[in-house]
């Protein structure tokens, strides 16, 4: 548009993930709020804008209007407050949104928050609540689930191209390595190849090791202009570009399983409004709700050629050592996998990288990162590039 | 902002509000979508982004992630696709944020849809989703639900300024009277104050003839820059304000009970962008959840006094003739009320009144138009205002 100015995120700020019996998801939400607003030094007053990511509060946890009831106790009364939901890529859009807003001067300061409250559920709900971001008058009514529908996507991809169930449990055991070293991460536990390839079935090819874990957590961010943030005197890190698109909800919709439009049409998009390519790319955060989501993804992204991305990942090429490091957090596989906070927790992640204050998990390279966060089966996509001021 | 460029309403189309068993949401929805586009002369391949207001689908329906669930049978497969909740005020902040987002050259045409299928529920359980837009852990945990927390509002009304059942009534008669001139209102039927009166009891002071509807339907419009809207060469109407505020969901927050904080900032913050004051509007939509709600509203957007609303309503002033007509459409009390569609259906009945195509309810005075969105009891509001181009 060339009247937009340059974003940043000013300040960051999460819970840690994991199941927390004794938190309501408010009580998550405030503290990601508070440690964002303060790691920003920012009042709330400051703040112009409440956007806020979550799938399905309603659903787990019986309230809904969920932007205004953390806004105001948030200290935030009066500001316009609204519950942004695109599946398991809500924060992700209500990032992209904020992000735009920004850029354009609609607002000065908006305080972005990502929030799930899951495991106050028994699995069966949890499963039947994630299953209505498909199509629950086709595919999930035909008996579908998640973890069956992105079954069907590995079992494509293994067909077509030659992944295998080695290449699924490398990302896994990955992804298990990186989290291992994340304070703040659902699970810290390091597993073997030979462990996720007898992981229990879920969902045939799929283990227990290639799904995500269902947990609670929340997520901030404070997106500002980049003059504002450098006048707060705050490291904040520069917003290179967001973009947003959407699919078909129901797979039987998709000419081809093993690759999602939404992801290639918003890296395209986030690629050209940076001025870069999936070269200038240090390290990724990659929505990995399955291992067959994370190499889908470091396809259609540019990072591994066309139905190599198993391969790619299984020679390393992933590894915090890699070429291209992905998920350093530990990803929703290890780090968590509370859906509505994904893409905020997913900004988070590059920002710790960019400013080099990721301790243990901290990579060597880290100027340049991109965040995918993907929603149900690949409906809905946003793509984040974030790089040093 | 100064670099905000003027946006138009450059096409509206609505489905019938009522009790629709053989229809699912999405058909309502791609209806609304469909006819919006053709009065807007534009094809799907123009819409740069789809803004889904909706409150509950996914309690209603079983179905999440409805905006790509809709967008991609739209036609509009691939642009960013969003659900906005802010609870009943959930379209009416879809449009807020559309509006900002083409101003600010964000977009050049997006598709906003409002859209609510409640009727395949019955009435305790439309009741308790409802209740979810309350705050859950305190007063919907004590038994409260939307009538009985404004039934507490309306008795404080009538305590502190004299208000009385017969000026209630009056408001249930006007908009009846209104709504039975609306070939798409869900209850066309006159009703005599005697009959408001005599009531069944909903939550005292309340009665049936005080709360709105339980319905189905989808309204939706496009949002464009004024110079595309020129360049259709359609009858576009002028976006000449909107604003959205927040204010705590919990009532026992709040100060007074007898006022609208949000309502209040909303209006000031559209008055001031506008440059107008509340007697510069010809006429009003407002959000007539309940009778008393449609008084305070009056009272908070400077149309009566403090504490004058219901005398200013008992006297004629908000009727079709009167000096400020409120409702024309018949308001959520005739018209219908879908919760997430009402608040771009609102936006709809100013579009047909400002470009003089409403038929019988049509007003003599049309030229500028103001839309009051509300969710909850007070904790989001959207108030908006359109005028000729």
């Amino acid at each position: 548009m060339g009247r937009m100015r340059p974003v940043a995120v000013a300040g960051y700020g999460k819970t840690a993930f994991g199941a927390f019996p004794d938190r309501d998801l408010r009580s998550l939400a405030l503290e990601a709020c508070a440690r964002c607003l303060q790691d920003a030094r920012v009042e709330p007053a400051q703040v112009d804008a409440f956007y806020l990511g979550n799938f399905a509060g309603p659903s787990f946890t019986g309230q809904n209007h969920l932007a205004p009831y953390i806004a105001a106790e948030a200290g935030l009364s009066g500001v316009p407050a609204t519950r942004f939901e695109a599946a398991c890529a809500s924060s992700g859009s209500a990032f992209y949104h904020a992000v735009n807003a920004v850029a354009a001067g609609v607002h000065e300061a908006i305080l972005v928050c990502g929030v799930e409250k899951m495991t106050s559920r028994d699995t069966a709900s949890v499963t039947e609540i994630l299953a209505s971001a498909g199509d629950t008058a086709g595919e999930i009514r035909a008996g579908s689930t998640f973890p069956s529908l992105f079954a069907m996507i590995a079992r494509r991809h293994m067909h077509q191209f030659g992944t295998t169930r080695e290449h699924l449990a490398a990302v896994a055991v990955k992804n298990h390595e990186n989290g291992a070293l994340n304070p703040e991460a659902h699970l810290r536990k390091r597993i073997t190849i030979e462990q996720a390839l007898a992981g229990k079935p879920v969902a045939d090819p799929l283990t227990l090791f290639d799904c995500s874990l269902i947990s609670d957590g929340a997520a901030a961010v404070l997106v500002t202009s980049a003059d504002r943030a450098r006048d707060l005197g705050v490291k904040a890190v520069r917003v290179r570009a967001v973009a947003q698109a959407s699919d078909y909800v129901a797979l039987d919709r998709k000419d081809d399983i093993t690759t999602f439009p939404a992801v290639r049409a918003a890296a395209n998009h986030a690629y050209r409004a940076a001025g870069m390519e999936s070269g200038h790319i240090d390290f990724a955060e990659l929505h990995d709700c399955f291992t067959i989501a994370e190499i889908i993804a470091s396809e259609d992204l540019g990072f591994a050629a066309r139905g190599e991305g198993g391969r790619w990942a299984a020679a390393g090429c992933s590894s915090r050592e890699g070429a291209k490091p992905v998920n350093p957090s530990g990803g929703l596989k290890s780090k968590g996998h509370p859906v509505g906070a994904t893409g905020v927790a997913q900004i988070c992640e590059l920002t710790a990288q960019i400013r080099g204050e990721a301790g243990e998990r901290q990579l060597r390279r880290h100027a340049v990162g991109l965040a995918e966060n993907l929603g149900g089966s690949g409906a809905s996509c946003v793509v984040s590039i974030l790089g040093a001021m």
